[in-house]
């Protein structure tokens, strides 16, 4: 798959994700949230293209002749391109890892976008030091072996209650994270953007004390003021 | 794939879930049982092989693409070989059917031996009368389309907790459903079959009034009991 | 309010929830399942317009002011018109009840048309002998008082995940239950029943082996001829 | 402990779960139901003196030295005195079997009462056949080793959320379960059969159409006639 | 509703929230902690009068009557008087936020003294940095729309557990809420702070390596030494 | 029960918990991890030898006879030894506290080197600001007496899903906690050390662009690299 065009990923890094969920919205998609993990770094950002990777409960049958040496998981962090963020299908386990340090510092290494996990994350304090941001649902000291098989990778997954392709765009913050399909992630992005300066006139005007009445969402009278206003400073 | 051998058909439809589970248990498979399922006709059992389906999270853009019509479920459903069960991901959500009456009906007219989802049952009653064992997570009046996308079948999913491969032997009883890898099914049948035995003289013991200690496990004085008489049962 | 017209209630009666379901879906009302209770009697159905009970949680100082003699849980039930469904708020706790034998008795004698409550039943097998339809999250042995106090009724209230108003039409079966805005009820209804009579005829033509693939949903050349035949039943 | 008066436990039987906790929470004590559980044959009642039996989380460490063989567990059986109630914390765990037929027959040989476990039964459709009363979470294949260590017996435990000790008194039916010491049961046994003949005539009342409103609970008026009726029939 | 008094605010901004918690206890109030929130800004303290606003779940029909322009969110919003904090029963749903930024903005121009919701919050990090204390069950980048209806203000409602009227004294820290009866708030906030100082001293004491034994609760002899110290404090 | 060897505390303190976790299964030992707590100050790392605590449930009438004045939880504080690790069985209920500061402040007067609790800290501010690492499931303000009894100190309990004997040796730092049964410490350490050696060698190659493939596990000529490399730096 192709990278993320440099200047979709700025505008993605600095739209919300906030906003970028509710112009989702607007397009129709109301499940495209990844729920229920953190960052290790609070406030850090994802920007990236999805990097799938699944696993499956674990069958000592099926450990044994997938789970160790160079398996799913190490050949799909070994086959990262820059700019790639891995998302794994853990089934919302926590007691178990999916990834630990050296796996990380490999993403990292590789120039990886970040790393998000719907299970749980080892060598925690290490992976948070390194600097790539990881979203996962929370520490456990235990391998993977412990509830998982490393399955396969590019595949369509499920992680944190949202369906994500390889190749879909990742966005996360400290709001949480959102998958955007990518044919729609410029047109989502501007929207996003346009928006928040809409936004941030509304927030100014409400630090001046107007109410919300009216103001939030813009009705028609306030609306002639935003542009108007916006066109003066687009003018000068 | 294969369908199974009726000979092991019908010593799997003797053995008991418990018993499967113990001597899987016995060759190291501790993580091989469907759970949280109950079956909508108490007392049914399933025997079969397992034809895998899975469901990924609604995503409006990808429902659009692959939710209507002749998708991955009813696909699977026409493709039905005698003797087949129906597995289903469905990551254990409870608030949406996985299948209904017709989907049901379709596969009893084509010979499945049943059908096993981590999901809900539309049209449960219907369902429950039709006599193919069907063993789900509860009963749900909404269509798939509130949290899924119906995706692929014949590939590796989670069940239950359950990894299951396509072709895996599926049993299921009132105490639960267990995954056997193929290759294992004969010997842990057998295995089951001959405990089933020794468990059942063990049982008339403790109705004469025999304590347990000794008894169960047998030690070896028990034990050489029990062998005389089931060799004295034989020749006779 | 005003009753349940008759005709109104006789096709309710006759429509299965799954049914109402997906109609009112194809409004674009999806948020309108009651989940997680089940029947007190497997296979009774229940058809009324509700009216509304709400509980807050234990304060002992409200409890005080609110919870003993005729509270708000006692006016309701002696308030109940012919053909109403109670419908009780109790935030999904399990570990009280939310009306016992007594109340369940003058429900029925005032010719109330069911009982549904997101919280515990005592009594239970006293409630369910008496014969109104009872759907409740499970039995409890504890009075109210252990986790409630009776707040309110005819408000607009959550049950099972559902906002509920007083007057909207509830129905329930083994699926589950609905609720219906009022005005849409009889469109509800009839669209639910002509797509049975669909779903009938695609179910006679299922068991005699017609593959799924444009029969379910039917495609052109299969509504043609479910088309003529319907015709020719009516004409005959 | 010595065994349950017989007197007592008539009583006990007459009297229902959901009376018999209104009578604790009189005198004082809310937290004395055993939630969660369900007899295996609805319908059925328990009543006797608790055997306890803990389980802690499996380490296969303590299992190896503590699980096989004459484990606590058995011992616990082996020693059951007729009447007694064998109560099993297993900390809710549904994923693995607490007992399974031998074990409930073995109990049922020695005249047990009953056998309750917040812990899953094996074997469920086998020891439901039995007819020695048993309330579990659910069934379940595995055995106990798949999540316990049988640990001791004749402490004090929790189960189901209730605090148990040894020689309390059980008394379940389908509303739950309720532990009461041992000191109080007669006194509440006493007043709960009390209330019942009180609530038996209210709902007579009620039947004829009365409303609640001063008739549940009494008020004066209604008392005085209640007392006269009772007087009379009592006189006759 | 009438404000706070600036005497008991201060009172109530020293207390801690685990020694309001004890008082109303002793008052015979167990259920007055609103639980499973955390403080956007660890560390920050909230107290203040609830003005209280309920969600309802999300109903299409009913959101397009309610949900959009100056719905009831927006109009408590706007009508929150100085030292009021906004208490909002959003059901414990975590997957849909229930205000964002410029709600925030505007309770704080307001004067408001903080936010409560058992549900999530949208532009985490904006809201964190604004100052105002807010108490979520997390984040969430999604509107209130995808499950929620606004529905009321000013009436009494349920949030993290917890019954709050409006006008209840509201107060948090990092141990979480508690709601004080309006009537109650001044004795239990002096006998709060009365036991802070007993509790102080206990902590020298402890310091000092005196034995929790007869000194924690106060036996006699050390309340004597307890009360001759405080007392001379007092005089000096 | 005898103190922790220095130079084995200092290994401990030395070795990850993710390490220690590992070694632990290689020989046999899975269920090891307390899940579910978080250090109250981020970072800190806590090894020393448990001192057990159980609560049971709360019962009124137990509570009565054993909550108050110098209970089981203050005597087990108060016999606290340098170097002890309380350890809580609080069946992960975290609607109550479990300790305050004033017993947090006992244990670190008498030179405890932790607490580990699965239910709740009251004065989660003033504990964390202690000093003493303290692991927990989150802060509470209420009392203990809200769901609990304390019961008795020095047996085998359960805390986070694992079973703790007096004077095992606990471990806890970011990753979570781990229990290592005293007789296999030195060993389990020496080997975590021994294999952060290697993984710290091998991080360091990944740094340097190694793939993961033959690198981590360490293939046999990766292995003759290291194991040349270690010697000559233990050389020189």
């Amino acid at each position: 798959m192709s990278a993320l065009d440099s200047a979709l990923r700025a505008k993605l890094t600095e739209a919300p994700v906030a906003g970028l969920s509710t112009q989702l919205r607007r397009l129709g998609i109301h499940g495209a949230t990844i729920d229920g993990l953190r960052s290790l770094a609070p406030g850090s950002k994802v920007v990236g293209l999805a990097k799938t990777l699944r696993y499956v409960p674990l069958r000592e049958d099926l450990f044994a002749e997938r789970g160790g040496g160079q398996n799913a998981q190490k050949r799909a962090f070994d086959a990262l391109e820059p700019g790639e963020v891995v998302v794994i299908e853990a089934r919302g386990q926590v007691d178990a890892g999916t990834l630990g340090d050296i796996l990380a510092l490999r993403a990292q290494t590789l120039g990886a976008a970040g790393i998000v996990t719907d299970g749980a994350v080892r060598d925690f304090a290490t992976v948070a030091a390194l600097g790539i941001p990881v979203f996962a649902a929370g520490p456990h000291p235990a391998v993977l072996g412990r509830r998982h098989v490393p399955w396969e990778s590019d595949t369509t997954i499920a992680c944190g209650g949202a369906t994500v392709q390889p190749g879909d765009v990742i966005v996360g913050d400290s709001d949480g994270l959102v998958v955007i399909p990518p044919h729609l992630a410029e047109e989502v992005a501007d929207r996003t953007l346009a928006q928040e300066r809409e936004d941030a006139w509304i927030a100014a005007r409400v630090t001046e004390g107007v109410p919300l009445d009216g103001l939030f969402p813009l009705n028609e009278s306030w609306r002639a003021v935003f542009d108007a206003e916006t066109e003066r400073e687009a003018d000068s």
